[in-house]
Parts: structure tokens; sequence; C-alpha cells
């Protein structure tokens, strides 16, 4: 009912929606609805009350309660069903609870704060409250187990691309899983997984993206390394907006991967790839190697040609750009 | 405590200990002592105790608590950790439960009997009280996600030998996952993971095999399909020695593995496989091809010539056997 109210609201903006209308529309009472933007106005919501004309919403706050995100989210199924929390240890955990629970596909996890968010390899990943898109999708693709690396990949370029739509500032992939603005990492995808050897259960993707966070967000050990959307673009966005965005280019990504395959995705991937055709080390527990990165095979494993004109394939690691 | 008389008496089979090299070595009672006789006692071990002589081992029971399973896992590490529940849902479960939260690699989880046993892609898998072995084993090796599936491989070869060293019978393996005596399935593995895109936290493995079932054991509509190891043996075997004997093989096979890849394990499946070779049917989500069985490649996927000659890449299937 709040959400449907404001949507009303939104659909309208700048313009009085009268109380019949809305009672009318949503089949309720002139006491419910101003209980409803009551609610509304103590989340942040400006909004105008003038007799006998209605209501109007003048501006809405930066927030990312499903009620704000469905103004965003489309005619698709990924963002549907949204669990939102104020303040969470990782939305992943939810989100694999859920899964394990027997949540649809598309289903979404949304704090507003984490307190024990996680990046790749169980490494932290800072989440302060109300500045970034810290997210958990739950994808059950019918794919072979030795194909979801590929969802990685997929999630990088519809990452970079509602990046770019939303904000027009390019993202560059990183291999295997961060998108960089100049060089610092604005954004993280973690692809965890419950599966069989030989099915997927599914898939939780994980994405961390710094949005509106200024430098003095960042700590000491990751602010020459990080970066947010307002910091490279000059302004604030609306993380709703971006959530919406990045889920609408997911789910267009995926119906093209299930449909034809992983051959386009790679093309758009190497497309915004950073470290194609650099000179990178790959570091993992086994060793590093250093040399050049010559592509991603269908498998979405990395690529490496030594000084030696060895080419090494790339599972795992940190990939770091050596100082020339 | 109760484990270490129990070892003193299986080391001195037949013959009697006395009380008070009990006491010397276990630094306990006699009252202690007597506690732990009778409890051994009421899990049914036949114990005879006769004054100045001490106590005797006489029979024991065909059990699966820690410590009598602790007589058979020798050096290895696998299995040195067990939780044991007379009766789970599924052992599998509970072992996923211990790897979220750090359990060791090698930890078991048995139970006498699963009320919601679980085979592959989520089918029933019938368990009974006090007549198989219903076992969960965590692993965590550093392999790439692709090579998932090549474990499952591994344990199917693992169990056949076992099975074979313990009871002298051939059991072969029908890709992926089965182990059939004579055609029967006495075993079937299934394994899961955890896993983020580019690195797996731990694989758990699931292995139910029919042990001591009698024909009247099984129901109606698989009676046709399943045999056990008694069956197909003529008499009953030690279920706790059977699963010294698979953790032993595994934790071989595993090292081997980790060493040396999957050429050697290859080799050894291919020479235990039951479908290679064979004209049979893989049925699947996405329809279903005949041909015949050629192999398997390196990352376990079966490979499957149509009457066309073309070569299918089969990842995920049910194995038929068209009646000729």
């Amino acid at each position: 009912m709040k959400e449907a109210l404001l949507h009303m609201l939104t659909e309208n903006e700048g313009q009085f929606v009268s109380g019949q209308q809305i009672s009318d529309k949503l089949n309720c009472s002139r006491t419910a609805i101003w209980k409803h933007i009551s609610e509304l106005r103590n989340s942040g919501y400006s909004i105008e009350a003038v007799q006998k004309r209605g209501y109007r919403l003048l501006t809405s706050p930066d927030l990312v309660t499903p009620e704000e995100v469905s103004l965003y989210t489309g005619e698709g199924s990924f963002g549907k069903k949204i669990t939102f929390k104020p303040s969470v240890k990782s939305t992943q955990e939810i989100a694999h609870q859920l899964a394990r629970e027997g949540a649809a596909e598309g289903t979404i996890v949304l704090a507003d704060e984490q307190t024990g968010g996680r990046g790749r390899l169980g490494r932290a990943w800072q989440s302060p409250s109300g500045t970034g898109i810290w997210m958990s999708l739950i994808m059950r693709p019918n794919i072979p187990l030795q194909k979801a690396p590929q969802l990685t990949l997929l999630i990088a370029v519809a990452v970079s691309k509602a990046i770019e739509k939303v904000t027009g500032i390019e993202a560059a992939i990183k291999w295997p899983n961060d998108l960089l603005i100049n060089g610092k990492k604005v954004s993280g995808i973690l692809t965890e997984l419950q599966a069989e050897a030989d099915s997927i259960h599914s898939v939780i993707v994980g994405i961390g993206m710094n949005v509106n966070q200024e430098r003095k967000h960042f700590s000491e050990e990751i602010i020459d390394i990080a970066t947010s959307l307002a910091i490279e673009g000059n302004q604030p966005y609306k993380r709703a907006a971006i959530i919406g965005e990045v889920l609408s280019e997911i789910e267009k990504l995926y119906h093209s991967y299930l449909e034809d395959g992983f051959k386009v995705i790679k093309l758009l991937w190497e497309a915004r790839a950073f470290s194609l055709g650099k000179r990178i080390t790959a570091r993992s527990i086994s060793g590093s190697i250093t040399g050049y990165a010559q592509g991603i095979t269908d498998e979405g494993v990395l690529l490496l040609e030594d000084d030696n004109g060895v080419i090494h394939s790339i599972y795992s690691a940190d990939i770091e750009f050596p100082s020339p």
C-alpha cells in the first residue's frame, strides 16, 4: 500500500494527486493515506499537502528500501522480490539462507549498511551506511558447474554498462571481478554457489558498489585504491536508480547468455577489460606469474603469456600491474 | 575414555585385559571402568568379566559410532573428527553446517538412519536404520571450480576399491556417481560444493551405501534396481570396517590427485566404468541422446558419440541402457 502510494506520487512527480484519486485507486480510507504519507515523510520524502488539491511529491531521499527500489525495477523479474534490512552482517549470508529455503531466481537482498561485508576469498569489504549499494542476487541458471565463472564475467559487464548508463562514466573490468574508474576500484562482484558436482542449485551474486562516498569516507588503507561514483562524477547519484539499471542489465545479458551462450558476453567483456594486452602479474597461493594478458577462454579462464612464450591458464589469482 | 577402553579390548580381542592394566593405562578408577563396560554392553558389545582375570571382548555389534569407527580409521586424517547421530534428516545438511562453521578437511558425519536422505538432483535415498552407511565427508581441495566434478569420479573409484577390498566383490561405476554390483545400485555418491566462482570453500561428499539390507528391506519401487553388499556377498559386513576402508582409499587417491593430477584417477575410473564402450542413453532436462560412451574428458565430462558420428559432451544426465 505504501509502495503503491509512492508509485502514484512518483508517476505524477511535481503535480498534485488528490486524496480522492488515491483513495479510489488504492481502495483505502483518507486516514490510511494520511498515515502512509506521514511514514514516507519520516523516511525522508518531501511531500506537500494542500487542501482541496491533494499531495505532491517534491523530492525523494536516497534510499534502497523496497518501495523506492521498486520505482526503478521495470518490467523484468529480477528485483521483484526484495528483502531489505537497514543493517546486516552480510547480504550474502541472508541470500544464501533464502536460496536454501527455495527463494526464486531474481530475489534480491539489500542493506543500507553491512557490518561484515565480504569480498572475494573472504576479504573484508567496507560497506558504511547510506553510501553504497550492498546487494545480493539469487540466480538459478541451468548451466554446468564448469561454466559458473562465466557468470562473474557476465555480471561485471552488466554492472559496467549500468554505471555507464546512469553516470556516463566508463568503468573498466579488472579480471575477474573488479570494476575500476581511473584505475581505482568502484565496485566488486562476489559470485558464490550452492551446487552439486554436476548441477548448480543457486548462484548468489554479491555486488558492492561505492556510490556516494566522499574521499573522507574511505579508510587510510584503501583511500589510494578505492573511489566512488560521486567522487568520479562529481555529483551524488540515486542508489535505487542504479540498482534498477544493474538488475535490468543483468537480466538482459543473462537471457542472451542462456539463449546464445558465452560468445557475446565474452566480446563485451573483452571490450571493457582493463588488463587485456597489458603486462600483469597474477598472484595466487601457488606462486605468481608475470606476462601479457592474452584474453579469456570460453570458460572464463584468463590466459597469460609469460616471457618464454608459455601460455598459462589462470583460474584464480589477484592481478597486479607491475610499475614500468 | 570409552573409546580408549574399546581400543584396548579390541587390540586384545579374545584375551583378558585386567582391571589393573586398564586402570593404569587410562588413568581411571575401577568404578569408571565398570561404568564404561556397562555402557559398551548396553550398546551391544559382548564383554565377559571374570574375577582376577579381567575383561574380554567376545563380539562387537555392527555400529557406526565414533568409538567403533575409530577402530578402523588407521593413520590418515580423514575420519579423525566424527560427528555421529543415531537419526538425522540428512548427514549432508549437518556437514554443510559444520563446513560453514569452519570444520577441518576430513571431518565426517555419520548417522545410523536418515529420515530424509538425498541423492543426486534432490532425489530421495532410502536410508533405514542400522543397515547401511550414510556418511558425509568434508573436503577442502585447493582446485579450481571447473575441476570439482573430477572429485566425484575420484570418490567413485575409492569407494569401488574399498568395497572390493572388504568383500572381494567388484563394483562397477556408472557415470557419474553410482556403484553397481551385477547391474544393481549398491552405492551412490553426492558431491556438493560451497564455492566462489574461482575458489572452492568446501566439498561435501555424501556417500550412501547399502550394506546389510536384505531384499525385504527395499521398497517395491527400487527392489529391481537396488542391492546390498550382504545380498551380493551372502553374508553381513561390518559397516565400521567398510567406512575405515572407504576413508583410507579416498585419502590415498586424493593425495595422489593433488600431487599428480587427474590422469591416474581417470585411468582407474575408466578401468572400473560400467558404461564405457556401451550403447547408452543420456537423459537430461534438455533432451536425450543415444550413442556409444567413448570416455571421459580431463574435466570429468562424459563423451557420447551418436549415430551420426557427432560427439556430445555430457555434463549432467541420467544414463540408461536401452534394451537391445
